[in-house]
């Protein structure tokens, strides 16, 4: 099976059924009508050994490399349309790809995202998805965050770095190990909550990077400081049986891999935002303020600072 | 240096100037304004030993990475807009990121194609362009070819697979040398051309992996056999100058690599091609012709069928 065969077998079932794609996988380009004015593009690779354990699941592979890439649309509050694939990988194992294939296109489905094209390529395992939004309204970005603000975060926290501890083990056992383990591979990008409140909130980041890494960013954008207190952090049932509770907070403060979206929000909106999440049915969490100043700084019970061991994030090549 | 700090250095100045980006690197996603209602989007990647080779010069390698991908838009006549790059590599070298990021920019800036967004990583050396073009016409696409139509060349062939040879044994000393390894490095994307003849020619392909094979598309694209001269192939003094004629032919039948376009053109139309091209600075040559069945037959100046070793091009995984 040559690359041609593979993408015709694995890939082009994906294309979808959007009546704004003219031309999907098969020529040298895919042709799209462009579903706003305004659009967003986003990409993200994910490396084996990097980003995901050697033979990890092909299935939940599929599926995580979608939803990473969709949750960054969320956090621009953009709709998902069309995504393109850049796949490297060392062989074409046709199980490997059936269950690559079906993940990945369970995660676009979701979204009404149509794959209309790509490269497939021999080498070490690697995995770039492109997508493109549209824009219906304004857009969400890191910049808007205002000194006043609340600070939220969607769903809970920790859970996916928890969820290393298990894929170095190699062990899923009980309930809530099974339910760590699908919150790593199985993200849920925000994708109708961020749509839903991208009229009413100042900025909006996706925590990939870890909580005060990703609020980093938003307050280095915005020209402000952020304050978290780490006991509002929501913590799933889950992580506080996996873990002792200062694990668990560690985990939640500079984890990363979440994939849920950070808030800055007026707190003249709170309550419209706080709205639009329950109609979405997604929960929302008042975790901090923004201040004037700089840097992101986080809070015990007490008020008081918590030195954290790492608070930059994961970054390559450092 | 770590890879916020690598992409703010090396590729935030890569947006360019273009009016229609509204956000470029350093959100969680591009905004860019639709530059036209339908869009073509593709997307091209290179791994290290198996596009390019081990070491390969980084400015030479970050043009290529540009010219391969304008030329995929060009072979659907679409203009250039934005880019999107997901390059992981193995260690922040400076120097190569400084060569590496400079050839792509001119690339790049040759066509007003403005690098929004990306995904740097850490592994093995794997580079992936997307691209974004407006479509103002009709499209170029592989399907069209009728028969009766003429079969066009642009440029010359088998240039950059004689440079694999040079590459292979490591050496340039004379001007033709010199002359096939930049057709290697630095290939023409032929984007001015095909707009010119988008409206003229009836298919289109970018020759890739191999003029047999990428007719081999449009034959099966179309529903119709292909049959080229082998005499007709336009071959450059260097590689005239390089090896004996039935190499040289051999590469420009099956080599890959060259990225001219081939085009599929009506008798009726074909002096009204000739003529853009001219205007456009663009050799074109006729090499062959679009007749009923299917496949791809090359004849030799007696008219007789030629064995090719392999017709099929290159293909990953076979």
């Amino acid at each position: 099976m040559d690359e041609f065969k593979l993408i015709e077998r694995f890939f082009a079932p994906l294309g979808g059924a959007r009546k704004d794609v003219t031309q999907g996988i098969g020529d040298d380009g895919a042709i799209v009508s462009s579903p706003s004015r305004e659009l967003v593009l986003a990409v993200d690779t994910l490396v084996e050994g990097c980003h995901f354990p050697a033979h990890a699941p092909p299935r939940e592979l599929g599926f995580r490399v979608a939803a990473v890439n969709l949750s960054d649309l969320a956090a621009m509050a953009a709709t998902p349309c069309f995504a393109t694939l850049a796949l490297t990988l060392p062989s074409a194992d046709e199980l490997w790809l059936t269950e690559f294939s079906s993940g990945l296109g369970e995660g676009l489905a979701r979204h009404n995202c149509a794959l209309v094209g790509g490269d497939t390529t021999r080498g070490p395992l690697t995995i770039s998805l492109q997508l493109i939004g549209a824009l219906q309204g304004a857009p969400l970005l890191r910049s808007g965050a205002c000194a006043g603000d609340h600070v939220l975060v969607s769903g809970t926290l920790g859970d996916a770095r928890a969820a290393l501890d298990l894929l170095s083990d190699g062990g899923q056992s009980t309930d809530h190990e099974t339910y760590l383990l699908a919150r790593y591979w199985r993200p849920t990008p925000r994708v109708e909550l961020a749509h839903a409140v991208s009229q009413l909130a100042h900025a909006a980041i996706d925590i990939s990077d870890g909580l005060l890494a990703d609020l980093g960013h938003i307050a280095a954008a915005s020209g402000v400081a952020i304050q978290i207190d780490q006991e509002l952090l929501p913590i799933s049932p889950a992580l506080v049986e996996h873990c002792p509770r200062a694990q668990a907070l560690a985990y939640a403060v500079t984890g990363g891999d979440d994939y849920e979206l950070a808030l800055c929000v007026a707190p003249a909106q709170l309550s419209a935002v706080l709205h639009a999440a329950r109609q979405c049915g997604d929960a929302l969490t008042v975790i901090g303020q923004v201040v004037g100043g700089q840097g992101v700084t986080c809070r015990d019970a007490d008020g008081l600072p918590v030195k954290n061991p790492d608070v930059s994030g994961y970054r390559h090549f450092r």
